[in-house]
């Protein structure tokens, strides 16, 4: 029978342990066996492998974390980290290997599926998407293992706060949420708990708004319902925010030059940064300032993820407010609660849609590497409708690559996905954010904790019932289309009619110059 | 039919909308009515009340939160304040007040209770016991409503964040948990997910333990885990421990002394600080000092709960370490992550225990209010066992109340109750904690979000089965003295055996010097 392993390679996402669990029983149903990668890719490379038995499942299953076999760093980037992969994959007699992770563990599976071939190794390399920052999300993947078990614990957390707001009405909460870049997770739990605002770091960028301008933005929305005799409510901020405001993604990025250059006494930094940069350092508190200058990460960056931008909004709100107040524009009054959802929900119990979405991943990924595919993502399509309907499969990770350029030149790589500003999840919650809706009103909507059974039991992200929901997935659309093609053909083959075919052949060179001109705008805009 | 007036006085506990739920069921199946006070106290002293009717009612059972009415200030205290609620009671003409709140509320409705009969107001006055903090927890109240809920919350977020610590295995976790100055909550949450070590402030008191111990403590913790390779872990650190270290409290009391005198400019307070409490002040961390002399409250005071005690801890232990490194003790890495777990409890969902105690409570209070009862406290005995078997009643508050010194006099009141150092749940979280247990390993215990319905549907407070589970509870115990004492009354009447009486005789009085021993050393502990 097939050898086959897996390791976690991604971050801690919820649902995790299922996809090893469905691995693991197609495989074995088939006659082979499944060995594990203790400490992430570390592991693979000192070639820590424990079998995948009942005996270590039954612990695990329907479980969160990664801890039945752990994660270390996420990469299997560089030459030497490729062939101690080729040696653990050779010395174990790997018939495949079942990377589960995000963006960077699909573009490194999809680099070492081809070293692999080009090689001569033997073994098929797939991929399993999960993570709960649902940038994976694009059109061949649906969801990511783990987005809405992390989603829904914080959607609980800021229910449980606005419920609080509402209760003793003296406190705005500013929630920081957990998340890398792309703010999808605060799109989610804004539609999921619908508070009185909620940041989202594409619009910021897109607007190219200023920090004053997000304040003024937020001070606004406190002003009106301070005006309506209400001193409370609920802000969401995405960690991600603090690098999408341009000046400050400025600052940052000349910070981060001058610390990589050796440059870190204070004021040596103060006196070497560009006035623009200088001025707006001085204009942001003095806590921040702190974060900026001492949290670094090992490679000396700032590290984003120290910084409280949560408490930096609420203080320069409370400024902005106070400014107001001076020029007797403002008489209510202002008591913000700063909290940061964080580490707190990456290993959460997964609900019943991410223990199902891994355990069909899992058993996807065993289909794909017995029928000798490599360098595929497992996919499954039709989620938002009951488990019964939904459409497994597989695609190429070449079909999701794009070339980004890095400091060491252009690599391939998967890119992650942004909140699409035209899309309907974004729509839904500028719609229901909008004045007089939840902005001016207590709206908020309190899930309750994650339910393993009863009326919610099937629940799906909003964001992907959004998204999904409607006119059916990429790939079916995609169907759809080759079949019209396909019809037209047939229909204009020699001997038909010259009207149906100067019909055709009008209306398609037309649908020829417009996909032309689509493509011309979209190559301009990519310079 | 009666006519009663409810009012939220403690702070958010899940569970306090099925109270006047349970309450307006009772109330109008006896052809009486409801009316709640908007806004809370503050509210009731307005006169803003307003019908409990289905309509209300139906948006707010089995919901956490307050906001079904509101809550305001906490306290019913002042004459001007016991006037506003007895004109409330009599323009309402209400036959009955219930209160729901903890400790301060059940002080309060005893005062009110005794002022209302004194002054000939007919309004009875009934409290109902809530609260997440368990600190209103005595021989005559099992459970507080809420409590189970919100350390259900935290025991969720703790054993998320310990599966995480188990997964990456390279950071550990200090997470604060939410909570007046008794340990409780940590105690339960401690109980429910078996981290590396729990901090219980009665303990830390009990011992006399400085901050350097504290942090050596738990540097010994992390030194003796990292030597068997284990860089990682879970603390628990509960709010009220800051204040529990002795000479932590010193140091408070004098900055709060010196800030009420006025003394506010940074080198004044610091210069008249004793000189022991001055070299306290330099040890902490610099960010610690800003806010215990920055962050007060109202009324001057050092507000507490903006302490960062997790973060303390953790760069003392950080300090602690490095020293041992530098000596060659210590060989292991330490990366802290510190959070808090606050406000996202509160008003979380109710568990169905918390439902149905809400519930019960509301109907008691009711009963006792039919009865004719004032100045009592509702309770539910039996609470380990399910609902068929839970014995309803009521309490008198007197019976709860002792006299404590304050500024302005001395005033009867309920004391929040303590860890009991000597019980059952501080007893199981030690053996747990003790070396070679949770404190080296990898126990952690992940109860997951709590669930409506399953097999999981009727758990109740870890701490509630210890204290309660066994020998019946406190009031059944007295009820089978009472009944061995009138036994030996009937079986020594006049006729009855020398020899029996002699016995009989030599044993009570025996027992009585026993007794006059026991009285006289708790006297003289209490002086």
């Amino acid at each position: 029978g097939a050898r086959v392993g897996v390791v976690f390679c991604g971050r801690q996402a919820p649902g995790g342990h299922n996809v090893v669990w469905g691995l693991a029983a197609a495989v074995r149903r088939l006659g082979g066996s499944v060995v594990g990668f203790e400490g992430g890719t570390q592991g693979m490379f000192a070639q820590r492998a424990v079998e995948v038995d009942d005996a270590r499942l039954a612990l695990y299953k329907n479980q969160g974390g990664f801890d039945m076999l752990g994660r270390s760093a996420d990469q299997v980037r560089t030459e030497a980290q490729v062939a101690a992969t080729e040696a653990a994959c050779r010395a174990l007699r790997l018939d495949g290997l079942v990377m589960i992770g995000g963006t960077h563990t699909g573009s490194d599976a999809a680099a070492l599926a081809e070293t692999f071939a080009a090689r001569g190794v033997g073994t098929k390399v797939v991929a399993v998407p999960s993570g709960i920052d649902g940038d994976l999300v694009n059109n061949f993947v649906e969801a990511t293992v783990g987005f809405h078990t992390a989603c829904g614990v914080y959607a609980q957390l800021v229910g449980n706060i606005a419920t609080d707001a509402n209760s003793a009405k003296k406190y705005t909460y500013f929630v920081r949420l957990m998340g890398r870049k792309p703010s999808h997770i605060a799109v989610e739990v804004g539609l999921q708990t619908q508070p009185n605002a909620v940041l989202i770091g594409e619009e910021v960028a897109d607007h190219r708004w200023t920090l004053p301008d997000v304040v003024r933005r937020l001070a606004d929305v406190v002003a009106r319902r301070a005006a309506a005799g209400k001193n409370f409510g609920v802000v969401l901020v995405p960690e991600g925010l603090i690098a999408a405001i341009p000046e400050v993604a400025a600052l940052i990025k000349e910070l981060n030059a001058l610390f990589r250059a050796g440059v870190s006494a204070e004021a040596d930094v103060r006196a070497r940064l560009t006035p623009w940069c200088a001025a707006l350092l001085e204009y942001l508190p003095e806590f921040i300032q702190r974060q900026l200058m001492l949290e670094r990460e090992v490679h000396g960056s700032v590290q984003l993820s120290q910084i409280q931008t949560e408490r930096l909004l609420a203080e320069l709100v409370d400024a902005e407010l106070a400014e107001r107040a001076r020029r007797g524009e403002f008489a209510g009054k202002f008591a913000a609660v700063c909290s940061f959802a964080g580490y707190e929900a990456r290993c959460a119990t997964p609900s019943p849609f991410d223990c199902e979405l891994g355990f069909a991943l899992g058993h996807t990924a065993a289909a794909l590497l017995a029928a000798g595919q490599t360098g595929y993502m497992a996919t499954v399509r039709g989620v938002t409708h009951g488990v019964e309907r939904w459409v497994c499969g597989g695609v190429p990770l070449a079909a999701m690559l794009a070339c980004a350029r890095h400091s060491h030149g252009i690599h391939a790589r998967i890119p992650p996905s942004s909140v699409d500003l035209s899309g309907a999840p974004f729509a839904a919650l500028k719609a229901g954010l909008s004045s007089g809706g939840w902005a001016d009103g207590e709206a908020y909507r309190n899930p309750g904790p994650t339910q393993m059974g009863g009326p919610t039991r099937d629940a799906r992200p909003a964001v992907t019932e959004l998204r999904c929901g409607n006119d059916g997935d990429y790939l079916s659309r995609l169907g759809k289309l080759h079949a019209l093609l396909a019809a037209t053909r047939e229909r204009c083959t020699p001997g038909c009619d010259a009207h149906v075919l100067d019909t055709a052949l009008a209306s398609m060179s037309c649908l020829d110059s417009i996909l032309n001109g689509m493509r011309d705008r979209r190559g301009a805009a990519l310079e």
